[in-house]
């Protein structure tokens, strides 16, 4: 009785919650801490103690019908001047309040500018390897998603195909940097030209085509690698920022949509987006936490925790023989598959207590995602199992 | 370049956006405190001090990775099985966590479980007068939403036409007691001749209708009347539940579902409503205030507050000869327009600095709603207001 469009979703998530019964069947024959499991984005980092003090101070000493009330559906006006007042600062941008939407999280940005932006059949870009999710959050709105091929030499964006493949009904662009699966940060040169085939193609077709820019891990980028604002590079961009993964909040569910003035009819945009926010059942980002990120704008997640672990697991993959492109940003590893098949490689890694996601999933087949977001003894136990794997494919070791 | 389904949306918005225009100009030239704002059901009253103590307790006892973090999509499962708890204890039901799906407010709950259910094309049936917003969350799924009309003597259900309306292609009912805007209760009475209509329908047609009771003033009930569980009375019974008004938490976005083992195909309308959690882009509920609530759920709000607002605004209007149904619940009352024209009557109303609603907006034109979650110095102080509207009107005093 359930909806057609739910059908097919249900049967996928029997598969993966089968997934994650299988990792609790393991931990319990072989004990929790020799499952290594790096399927999941949940960061191991806890959050700063400043988004505890600042949650604390604001339930002692504010009012509890202002902490926990109704405010304007885009959020306090106040924290929303305080965001556009720290991304000013950060990059050269001139927003104010009115361009800041408080969100539920990154997802719920995204399918808040979905719903304002989509028409039944209106196509959306991503580019291959993407965040699985975006297929349902366009399917929401009834959009056709289309995959740019992946260039799986350096994962910086096809731009050729992209090229190709904009047409006339293409409303919206979704793009992830640093990326989720692949670790890579896009670079200037790729979002100045991505930028220039975007104008030329708006101006073909006398179009708007919207750049959705997906940023929950524009903090986590290593060794100072440059991430370029977007909004500076391109008129029709749309950012959508989550303090999921730089605050380590992610069950808080608490992000932006940053909504420029130079978007075409922007006053519409934001106020569409603003009504979308309301009637999708969002209704306002949670305000107590709304309050204290606020607070917290110039905290930083411990980049450090991370980046040993990418060291130490990329050393390890590399001795073992396997190939992979070193990521420079985000917490995740996107391994070659030493076979064709993804999902079987997959299979034969949980043989040894591996658990890592196909490519599949993210519009890649032929390679696994690895999320070191885990312990640090996590990846320094899991090398012995990770050269196993790789003894058995028969990888020459360097 | 907005969606055609916002455009509508953006322009209505703006009206909305108008009025509080409004209230802030008026507020500018006779002061706040001389401008009556009956118009929001943002509660006056703060959230119990039990709330900020478990939040505290918890930020500072607890690990942030787990307090912050993401867990089930469905929410953690000791919040879910403490609601199931409190639920089994109070109403004698036999929940599980399994049958809880804790949700980003009531507003999320509802789009969630129309997301499960809906295909494009069904018909989904309110009573008037309802909650607007119930036409939008209807039309995010591309149902149709059918009104029957209300019957204006008790507000109770208009049965008869319920009845009628009833067909092959109706898969839900949405219904709301202690309602908004009429602050009636559905008596037993009406519930049961409800769940026996719908079950001979049902089998009738061999279909599958789910009763969708929306209860976020389920707590707001007054001189003890009695609020009927919904799911003992009808199988296909889902409740969506909001602490909003019974914690007076609105900005935090918490709240819950319970979706019973007795529904139709029940476990994959449970997996459909994790799914679509999910993929709305809620992901799940708040983290902290989902373990700040669950610790909370025997705290009461201060009905006796409210219940002192009710008394004396219905002696006030009923001293001014204006006619209305004398609430049971929420804090709502269903004031008579003099006149036909409700939109009419309010702008009249606006003259003498008092904010209300029309009631078409609730479908029920000839109605005006009056919020009364304000401090009772504004119901006080309005009624020399409601004393010269009502002698404009020529009304004989009581």
């Amino acid at each position: 009785m359930i909806s057609e469009k739910m059908k097919g979703l249900v049967a996928n998530s029997s598969v993966i919650r089968a997934m994650f019964e299988e990792g609790k069947r393991l931990s319990a024959i072989y004990g929790a801490e020799n499952v290594y499991d790096f399927s999941l984005g949940n960061p191991n980092v806890p959050a700063p103690d400043a988004v505890k003090e600042a949650a604390i101070e604001i339930l002692q000493t504010e009012d509890p019908v202002k902490v926990h009330g109704y405010m304007s559906n885009s959020g306090y006006e106040e924290v929303r001047a305080a965001v556009a007042d720290s991304l000013n600062s950060r990059f050269g941008t001139s927003f104010t309040e009115n361009n800041i939407l408080m969100t539920v999280g990154a997802a719920g940005g995204l399918n808040v500018i979905l719903k304002a932006l989509l028409n039944p059949g209106d196509e959306v870009l991503v580019f291959a390897p993407f965040f699985g999710e975006y297929r349902s959050y366009v399917a929401n709105y009834d959009g056709v998603l289309k995959v740019v091929p992946a260039n799986t030499e350096t994962f910086q964006p096809n731009l050729a195909a992209f090229e190709e493949m904009l047409g006339p009904a293409t409303k919206a662009v979704i793009i992830n940097s640093p990326n989720n699966p692949s670790g890579v940060v896009y670079s200037e040169e790729t979002v100045k030209r991505l930028a220039a085939i975007l104008e030329a193609k708006e101006k073909e077709y006398g179009t708007s085509i919207y750049l959705i820019s997906d940023e929950p891990y524009r903090e986590l980028a290593y060794d100072g690698v440059f991430v370029p604002y977007l909004t500076k590079y391109y008129h029709n961009t749309v950012v959508g920022y989550s303090f999921s993964k730089s605050l380590s909040l992610p069950g808080e569910r608490i992000g932006y949509l940053v909504l420029p003035d130079t978007l075409d009819d922007a006053e519409d945009v934001i106020c569409a987006a603003n009504v979308a926010n309301r009637i999708l059942g969002f209704v306002n980002a949670p305000s107590l936490i709304q309050l204290a990120v606020a607070r917290c704008l110039d905290e930083k997640t411990d980049i450090d925790f991370y980046d040993r672990n990418r060291k130490t697991l990329c050393e390890g993959l590399s001795a073992c023989g396997f190939s992979f492109i070193y990521p420079e940003g985000a917490f995740y590893l996107f391994l070659k598959s030493p076979i064709g098949n993804d999902a079987e490689f997959c299979a034969k890694a949980k043989e040894y207590n591996l658990l890592i996601v196909p490519g599949s999933t993210f519009g890649c087949p032929g390679f696994v995602r690895i999320a070191y977001c885990v312990s640090y003894e996590t990846i320094c136990n899991s090398m012995q199992a990770f050269e196993k794997l790789a003894a058995f494919y028969g990888l020459a070791k360097k």
